[in-house]
């Protein structure tokens, strides 16, 4: 089976969603004065939770995006289980431009908030299973397993999701700034796996194309 | 005739219609409240029909999806006849986030219901004739008629599809069982080419780029 | 440069195309009958020019799609001339989706028709373009040129289209029947290439990566 | 890592761009006219500065794709750095199709001009910080540095961005010539890496796969 279109359908849904989310900022209109007004760039300020909502899911897809990325990498054959574990994923990342659009629409209320954080526990989990899945099908000698280790920033997200939909309770804010440091925690890029690919393929250039 | 193109082109067009369903889950407004908020909970509640139709489109075209994947694997040589027998399938399946649509925004209405069938019932029919094209084309030695062998899956599928419709005229729970039965029976990816592949060709590394 | 990618690029793009375009076809409402009736399945009746117009943009596409892959496939060097020749072609192919929604929405009336016809004249033309670009590009030893030949097929598009146009002057009806025309003559894909290039690569099992 | 797969999301996200900017552009209604009416044809006035806005961002970005396809083209290894210097690019050419349907939608007033001069300039600046990046990488001999040397067309089009948000406070047209004067002077692609690639890479026949 052939890993080139596992990935190129993922990046092509992975793509679509990115993008769509940004049909969400909606042009707001703009007075008849015949220079640049004041007046005019405050009718921006009203789109300001939506385009946050939209920088913060944004940032989101793109990490899943670079790690999703990483761990195909490691993907030597490509089964059905693959296959449909990878849909799953697809299917929770695919509700982000939903749940982006109703905490931007709503200004960050506190139940968008917390639906918006079960979408992100459950794309975690869906990530995690693919990686379970994965590292089944690799054997004794994972790469993958090898690159995740205990996986804690994996664990620490999962918690941090779920703190973050409790604490909507008392106030959305909290899971706001929750949830915007998983994303930092994340930025940084998964270079576990990058190490234990060098480490597996010393000549790094054979690996371009 | 590169195989790469018609694959990415299928991919790009299917990526594009599992994405454009989730457009239809419009967010609902939601109330002041400054914590989460059940009322607010269950505004979800009104968009169940359209989440429910959207994951069974999603599992039908990812069935698509994976069977194509799988199918063109097989294929060493694109001709005319199979670029529009692909074509083909490929406009099938673009309706089906209209009728997805359709069902999900009349609480699985029994017209809907019916014309959502057709349109499976029409994918269905043109996928066969993308099979027969190829295995045309493939000779008597083909390896994809060997993997497929007398495809009963694919006939139950057609009839569990004419009966659906048919039910439509007594009640559309009955069609609706029935869809989620045909997803059911595919949702074990087509285990029989991949076993056909791997005969022909022992060595799957050799397989991955 | 890299002919992977120009495919990758322009597939993404008509890939699009040819799926905004079944946006159009909004799901009518149903009423409250319990079964199957017949005056729901009417108010599909409605949507039949946007419906037509959608099958008939859809084949148009679709034949791009397919000669421009089977063009493609004789580039052997991307130059800076055949980029910005393919975004010419791909900038009047992405106006399709618009006439298409003024032909469907207006059943058929005459001006639509007739810009209809004119973003068809303009995209027959740069496809022309993007065709002497790589033939100039390619020399002497053209295969592009000695599979194209004198392209009466490209210059009989050109004449309907015209012909199209000026018929809106006293009927769309004629210039839709024109447009089929064009599309029927297309829909047996470009086989000059493919012979030309089987010609020229007398392996075409070598092809397949 | 691989470069395959950073060209493929990107191409797709930009080929969502420059697509779905084709959405502002609403079909106007007709008349019952029964032949070709210049009435008809004049409701198609009402959307030229949909449609300029539309060829220039058109432009814009397909420009965006030309250089990012050389530039890309002299990336032999795929960094985390990478990965985020080209997100960050694609999220300022996200932001594009808004700010189009915001000038288009008001004919070009000096607030959106304004904004839209700022948009170009903010992905200008990530262009470079993808460019540094690379370069960074890359090392001592580095054939992209060698290729865009000064790049005093980057800071030209930096420069006619500023002054062009500036002259907004004046007159929102000379806004507009300077952007039409950047996308012309862009429009001749950069051949400054054509050339630097085939002095390193004699055999340019090599490169096609």
């Amino acid at each position: 089976m052939n890993r080139t279109r596992l990935e190129a359908f993922s990046d092509g849904v992975i793509a679509i969603i990115i993008t769509i989310m940004v049909l969400e900022l909606h042009a707001p209109h703009t007075s008849s004065a015949r220079v640049l007004s004041l007046a005019d760039l405050q009718s921006l300020r009203g789109l300001w939770p939506v385009f946050v909502s939209y920088i913060l899911s944004y940032v989101y897809v793109g990490i899943y995006w670079t790690n999703h990325h990483h761990m195909l990498h490691t993907v030597r054959r490509v089964t059905g289980s693959i296959l449909w574990a990878n849909l799953h994923l697809l299917f929770w990342l695919s509700l982000v431009p939903f749940v982006t659009a109703w905490i931007g629409q709503n200004h960050f209320a506190p139940t968008p908030m917390a639906v918006y954080g079960f979408v992100l526990l459950m794309a975690a989990i869906a990530y995690t299973i693919l990686q379970h899945t994965i590292i089944a099908d690799q054997g004794p000698n994972s790469v993958l397993r090898a690159a995740v280790k205990a996986d804690w920033k994996g664990k620490v997200s999962v918690a941090c999701y779920l703190v973050g939909i409790l604490c909507c309770l008392v106030s959305a804010w909290i899971a706001g700034v929750l949830y915007v440091t998983v994303a930092m925690l994340w930025l940084i890029p998964d270079r576990r796996i990058e190490h234990e690919i060098r480490r597996h393929e010393p000549s790094t250039e054979a690996e371009v194309k």
